[in-house]
């Protein structure tokens, strides 16, 4: 059929399976199709084409409420409820949203991007429909991935004891991202083997008949037996010790299966566990047969060799340059060991895993327990490289705060994917970790201007022995700088002057860089003189260099790409006002106290005026003062 | 004994369990009297006076590394690592810290005062050790209420895992700090009235000879019949399921068992949870007896009838005044619903939860669950309260900005414990928030000068439809102004002038208030015009009266009991750079870039700084700066 025609789902309610299947296979060309020109998260979609049909086929949405944990496997979702036409815009500026988004359906009842919070927004739904004593089904619908991560557990926990009636659907495909680790993990794999439940359970009846009756201290024994019986016909005895009636598992490609086990958990009082096993990618041959995750999301690819469309020879990825820099020190230093939660191929450690196999831990998506592994590996001396993305490090702000700085211990935190990150959208953006970082005692926070200072300042960190030091570094590829053969260490708390001038200063650091510098070439144009200050050290400020600064009475510009709130602009202010510089002339660019959507980085910095034009419009009028006053 | 006279705990070597359990009672009897007089946690430090003497006799601590988690049950391990002569310090001023801290004995290994972080410290210890193939043991102490926390059930799953040798302690009160909830709770209940695996192992192996053999379907069946032997041999099926070796329950006031249970623990290779069930209290009758957590922590009391040395008639405590406006406000309006995680008791929500059972939940120490649920709730229309600590909701920050704040949901934070708090020291100040909330966008901060403008801030919340709303209160007691009969709303970013002036103005809000004002008169005398203001809303700003006050070039001081980096007074620098008055005079007195440590309030303050004497200093310099320009 022509998705383009759906409008919403309940056309689903009159197709047959064999229907169903054709549907299916319409909905694999067109992801496969689309997703090859625009890139996005092919794997994951593939895998649910028969789950998310199946849902909208046995329950009513809006009504019903679908919840999808981390949302990035909500496309087929969203053919389903009308919205096949926006795909070629998929996770553009302007576009739809790669993840579920209120405002583009009725049927997107929860936003997620972060992993592990379905469990617990169902659980307020829940709450908010039995007080209003409504009767829809709410149904997370989570990854085995997910489910490691420390909220989805405190929600299992919760509603388990509550006992509301709620279907969660875990949706196993026995990778997060990469492949999962963890022992969830592997009581979920002996649950995949284990065979089915209620097949067995008018056997399991019968074979207990034959147990023979027995005296004495056996008897308790056999009372025993039978009050444990339900862990033997139950495979699930982990879920269903957490209070869970648990049924599966069962083939998440096999609509007959799926619509049973839908009625019948439906029908079933109490919160519902399904076991649902799918397979990332099914359907394409070269995204099916992905074993480490390179398929989760992807760029543009060609089609019928699933190549990726990309860049010839890029410079370095910045992931990459981090990472390759901390094996080589790992080489000469035992003490360093790497963390990952759940992003070794995002955060390109396999080559760091393979050299130091015993030395590298993937946890699993489990931010908080990474960080608060590395303080306990620092407390022993080691020299813990947490690799995090920015945007999920605010799940390990408070191990951050009272477990690594509190402690003032060795642990080198390599931000990753730092500032605007683009089509993954709002969030995902990682423009909060200076005003979350920032006020952190015994922090050290940096940025380099390239992959060159990038990689000293690797070493630097891995050097540095007086406490936690951070790097944050953005999405994407390096510059294409020229790299130094030998590893320097940068001083703690030194900036860079790149660029004389006396008109006005512009402090910044990072990406912004090369807009800085642009700036102040076309401003010499126009006769100003302007100075440009690698501020790489966002925490500590070169006091010497400020203090300079604010003694020549020269106007200055912070230009940051992250939020202007607490973050670097205002450290400037605050040590301005601190040191007794109240008639300071300082302005700041930085991003405004609003989520950023998605949409290329360029398309955004403009959206928020961050661009050569606004930096070269305030420079003239700060500098114009400058010269009125003189 | 008398336990002065202890210096390391080698002593216990040579000790008969007779010995150990006079010394026993010698320890009760030393933590019964001294905390009478200092307060503390004597119910959690009761409960683990056995297990705290079996610990350290069969282990060589510290090459053997405890870690007390949460770290309020250490008073024994001090006792017994020669500290009993602090006590008389015990949370006070440069005295004895009330959690584990590694520059008061080479015993304390690990940093405590937040939950659950105990598994993942020990699993980087796990790691380092094993790297540098030492032989040590690593003994995290968990209580049960702990477990529920997120980080420790993702350390579960990493240590389950990778099967690393680690002696897991599961001190099981049945209580956190009020009684537990979750199933998880009841799985360890079940646990407790289960009996002992290793006593049954063999009558049901030779149950399991009996079993008839069969044919056919049945065959297979009873293959797994035997392959489930495990679940039904042990009791901690759950924990067995996670990859630990599972021992107990036990007694954990028997050293029969304590030993018998540790030395096989010892002995065993991977993971060991050892289940240990303990009395809170255990040995004194009014803590013993309690049911609800009053006996958690406390301030004095009488020996020998358990009443507690309290003011009289003290002004209504925060919690209690917060807790009860939004229980008068839930009579009408039926939306509204309270969560807290763990703190039913500290957040005094026990009117409420015995007036609105059905719309109070207690989700265990889940701190980031708590958040989101009150974001699902908050999807469906209703008003849910969120009440937590300052020092707590640092858990949770990504869900409030991922979750509530991205998508400008209607959910009330009351921030209770916010500021200093005194004894419990640097793990639990409340002084990180301002800085961690600020820069989210859609949140609205505030924090009331006393009680009566705080029950209209509550109405004010409750009763605002446009998003999230915060509210910050100290811990203690209100300052005991009379109470207003009808519940007003305040205007969303108004401030409120206490006092006029015109040679300086004092911007603060909270606690600070009253120091703000003293300081105003003084100076009055001193012939000075000082303008004192209620800056109420932390965000958004009073812009109208910000942008009068920087039009009328008038001197600015901040105060806040809060981090200054990011804080307040630099959301004041902001406003009056990004509005063009570079040249305002802006001066901020707050919590200085370091961790404060425990003491009273007003000791702690002197020490940082923060008293009238320095407000008075402060605005003598501006408002001089200022008369020399005029």
């Amino acid at each position: 059929m022509d998705l383009l025609d759906i409008k919403d789902p309940k056309f689903l309610k009159e197709l047959s399976i064999k229907e169903l299947e054709a549907l299916s296979a319409d909905i694999r060309s067109f992801l496969i199709e689309k997703l090859s020109v625009t890139g996005g998260h092919i794997g994951p979609n593939l895998g649910v084409v028969e789950l998310t049909i199946a849902l909208h086929k046995c329950f009513d949405s809006p009504k019903d409420k679908f919840l999808w944990d981390v949302g990035h496997q909500s496309y087929v979702h969203k053919i389903l409820t009308g919205r096949a036409g926006q795909f070629d815009t998929l996770r553009q500026y302007k576009g739809l949203c790669g993840f579920p988004k209120m405002v583009e359906s009725e049927h997107d009842v929860w936003e997620t991007g972060h992993s592990s919070t379905s469990l617990s927004a169902a659980m307020g739904m829940v709450i908010a429909r039995d007080l209003k004593k409504e009767d829809s089904h709410i149904i997370p619908v989570i990854g085995d991935g997910a489910l490691t991560g420390g909220m989805a557990l405190e929600a299992l926990n919760h509603i388990g004891h509550e006992q509301k009636n709620m279907i969660v659907i875990l949706n196993d495909n026995e990778m997060s991202i990469a492949p999962n680790v963890g022992a969830l993990h592997n009581v979920l794999g002996r649950l995949r083997t284990a065979g089915k439940y209620h097949w067995v359970k008018d056997e399991l009846e019968m074979l207990l008949k034959k147990v023979p009756a027995v005296g004495g201290k056996l008897a308790s024994t056999a009372e025993r037996l039978k009050d444990s019986l339900k862990y033997l016909f139950v495979s699930g005895m982990f879920f269903e010790e957490m209070g869970f009636t648990y049924l599966g598992p069962i083939d998440g490609h096999n609509y007959e299966e799926l619509f049973e086990n839908l009625r019948y958990a439906k029908k079933t009082e109490g919160p519902v566990l399904l076991h649902v096993i799918t397979k990332k990618g099914k359907g394409y041959d070269p995204a099916e047969s992905d074993t480490v995750g390179t398929w989760h999301g992807t760029g543009p690819y060609k089609i019928e060799t699933g190549d990726f469309v990309k860049p010839v020879n890029p410079p370095p990825a910045w992931s990459k340059l981090v990472s390759e820099t901390v094996r080589k020190l790992a080489r000469k230093d035992e003490r360093i060991v790497a963390i990952t939660p759940a992003m070794p191929v995002g955060s390109k450690l396999e080559g760091f895993a393979s050299e130091f196999p015993d030395r590298m831990f993937d946890v699993g998506i489990a931010e908080q327990h990474a960080a608060t592994v590395a303080a306990g590996l620092a407390t022993q001396k080691m020299k813990p490289f947490l690799a995090i993305y920015s945007t999920f490090l605010q799940r390990a702000y408070d191990q951050v705060l009272h477990d690594i700085c509190r402690q003032k211990l060795n642990v080198f935190i390599g931000i990753d994917r730092a500032g605007l990150v683009g089509a993954d959208g709002e969030t995902h953006q990682g423009v909060f970790d200076i005003a979350f970082m920032r006020h952190l005692p015994n922090m050290v926070l940096m940025m380099p201007k390239d992959e060159n200072e990038g990689q000293h300042m690797v070493n630097t960190a891995l050097t540095y022995e007086d406490g936690p030091i951070a790097m944050r570094f953005p999405r994407g590829n390096g510059i294409g700088v020229p790299m130094d053969e030998n590893l320097k260490q940068i001083p703690i708390g030194s900036w860079e002057v790149l660029k004389e001038g006396k008109d006005a200063a512009i402090l910044t650091f990072g990406t912004t860089i090369p807009m800085a510098m642009e700036a102040a070439v076309l401003l010499e144009k126009q006769g100003y003189s302007i100075k440009v200050v690698n501020a790489r050290f966002i925490k500590p400020l070169d006091e010497k260099m400020m203090s300079e600064l604010l003694g020549s009475n020269m106007p200055i510009l912070t230009i940051e790409e992250a939020v202007l709130q607490g973050g670097f602009g205002s450290a400037v202010l605050e040590y301005a006002h601190e040191q007794g510089f109240h008639h300071a002339e300082i302005d700041r660019i930085g991003i405004p106290d609003e989520f950023i959507e998605h949409g290329s980085v360029n398309e955004l910095l403009k959206e928020i005026g961050m661009t050569t034009d606004e930096v070269v419009k305030r420079l003239v009028m700060l500098a114009g003062k400058k010269q009125k006053r003189a």
